[in-house]
């Protein structure tokens, strides 16, 4: 085991109709505003829900987050926010709308423009607090200090570091309307999450090892299951619970991570427009087949104890797995291959142009540069 | 699942050489309280760690918290605390020292007596800031916010909630020198938090399922290798996460709980003073045998997926698993059964007078009473 400091101080409430507790956890002098996406949540009730829950408060509503939100929309919030002079943020969606709101808490409290604050690259803590009602089940932004935000005007996508939601209110009755894409990528995120925390080296932590694996056999469990009926409790509560456990750092602590996958994902997100979680299924079986020899022990590890991959060579063993790995992405209902989607070699050219010009160097050993990216993505054309 | 609220504000540091950082982590300006059990700490070099770290602290010394902490003595440290002034206070041993601490934290701050404290059954949120240095990995004191208080003049012993440690410092290598039979009942303790948060429905959720079984199939790996070399620090530092993990609230997220196997444990240790982990290996398979209709299909759950018991009817799975869990608490070193402790039928007799007098119904179904104890315990003389 490594050495490691842990804390998430994030308050988890969760369940059927909690989101009336809103009414209570925001301080009832605070001015809110609440941030949402494009309107999904007029119609499936949850609207509704946060407004009769904070009819007590004053509030001010901030529309329009888009997926992968964009500096040039939360500009937006920023300069309402100060006009309102709002001092509580009520982020009400997925991971796009809580990450947007992350970097407006930050924003709001300086007069440096919102993208300086991502490409400074410095986790920011002064920032207005925080809370989410999550909708969408992926990012696990509504218990971790992370988001992801993106500049359209130059096609860039970065992490950006904030404090964590002071609370995440969580109702599995909110995933039951979600279109089935959604839901599909919202799975390959929450397992690509776990992989990259997970996927590295073998001896490490052992409790660590079988939380992360705990993840993996209950999305594999689940996730042909919520094909058949989404709207069964209980399914979408372990589908919530793996979200958020998967990217909280609750099965980080003191092991290897990757996140080669996620870098080269953002970039076919930016440069493409494809789904994040989409871009993690086409990406993750090439990064174990390119780096099938420094992940071997951990792939076979992986492969019997979450697929029962048992049978064969060391080096059957790794390409089964990853054929299941592969297999489980496309039982989503999700593409796994660039040509499907019509990425070609101009774009896989571009990423390694970037991570050449960066001088990256991603991944547990930091072999993931711009030649490697490339390799990686000629696996899955 | 069903609905919950989850919060653990704890920072956890874990590594070797991290008792230095107690520098930083306490405010310069704190007078801190140390408090300690016995004095294996100045043997092992954690003593000396501590005193180097907090060289330019403000500290007092109280010596002293015995295994399962009387008032008697925590009284001592309180009116010790309130003569220096202390602001802080750094428990530093086992969860004992721990336990005791807390119960110190509160008392600080009123006149009350503290065991009116511990009697009054509520939690106590006005204390002392408090955090650990842990040396014995067993009752998840370091991160969570119980503590279990005796009382020896009426030999009672009862459960007490205050704050959780602001901050706990975990050195795997701090256990490198502990007396066999401490980790013996270390891991008996966390295998049983661990079974009182697990061994109860099936079907509940999914993910928390898999993390219980991941530390129980942690301690089921690395027990016999700990017995051969206990200075093994992966094998100590996986310990120290399976004892954290297993009781700061991150397995028991909507999920049923029991309790039953400890609330008679804490009667067997505060009348015949047997250590808690062993108490709880002697209960257990008391309690899986006379419960084994209402817990037998996590039972079966259980052996299959930590035992490998997969063969024979529905009854003879039960038995094998109960079967195992006896072997398991055995190849631990530690006695079963009652008679090889000398406890005999006035003790039974006594717990079971006592659970009735209260009118306790404890476990996950309220069906543990007096009788019901009297049962688990025949089943085990």
């Amino acid at each position: 085991m490594k050495n490691f400091v842990f804390q998430n101080p994030t308050k988890l409430i969760m369940g059927k109709g909690m989101i009336s507790r809103l009414a209570t956890e925001i301080p009832a002098d605070k001015k809110v505003m609440i941030t949402f996406g494009g309107g999904s949540v007029k119609k499936n009730g949850i609207y509704d829900q946060v407004k009769a829950a904070l009819s007590g408060h004053k509030t001010v509503e901030f529309w329009g987050i888009e997926p992968n939100p964009a500096v040039e929309t939360l500009r937006k919030a920023v300069a309402l926010g100060k006009e309102e002079k709002v001092d509580f943020l009520l982020a009400v969606g997925g991971g796009s709308v809580i990450d947007g709101t992350k970097l407006i808490s930050a924003a709001l409290l300086t007069d440096q423009d919102a993208w300086e604050l991502v490409v400074a690259g410095k986790p920011v803590t002064k920032t207005v607090p925080l809370a989410a009602v999550l909708t969408l089940p992926a990012t696990g932004s509504e218990m971790n200090s992370g988001a992801v935000i993106s500049r359209y005007e130059t096609k860039e996508k970065y992490a950006f570091y904030s404090n964590y939601p002071v609370f995440s209110i969580l109702d599995p009755e909110a995933t039951f309307s979600l279109p089935a894409k959604q839901v599909a990528c919202g799975i390959s995120d929450t397992f690509v999450h776990v992989l990259e925390q997970y996927l590295t080296k073998t001896g490490v932590s052992r409790v660590m090892d079988r939380w992360a694996e705990g993840i993996l056999q209950t999305l594999v469990e689940i996730a042909p299951k919520i094909r058949e009926n989404q709207h069964d409790y209980d399914l979408m509560a372990d589908f919530m619970m793996s979200a958020t456990m998967g990217l909280n750092g609750f099965i980080a602590m003191g092991v290897d991570q990757d996140w080669c996958t996620h870098m080269i994902g953002h970039e076919l997100t930016a440069l493409c427009g494809l789904t994040h979680g989409h871009t993690l299924a086409i990406v993750m079986p090439g990064t174990m087949t390119v780096l099938r020899e420094t992940k071997g022990d951990k792939i076979i590890q992986m492969g019997e104890r979450v697929f029962g991959v048992t049978e064969g060579s060391r080096d059957e063993r790794i390409d089964e797995t990853i054929r299941r790995v592969e297999a489980f992405f496309r039982s989503l209902g999700l593409t796994t291959r660039l040509s499907e989607e019509g990425v070609g070699e101009d774009v896989i050219a571009e990423i390694e142009r970037r991570f050449t010009e960066r001088g990256v160097h991603f991944g547990e050993d930091g072999l993931v540069d711009g030649p490697t990216a490339r390799k990686i993505l000629e696996c899955v054309k």
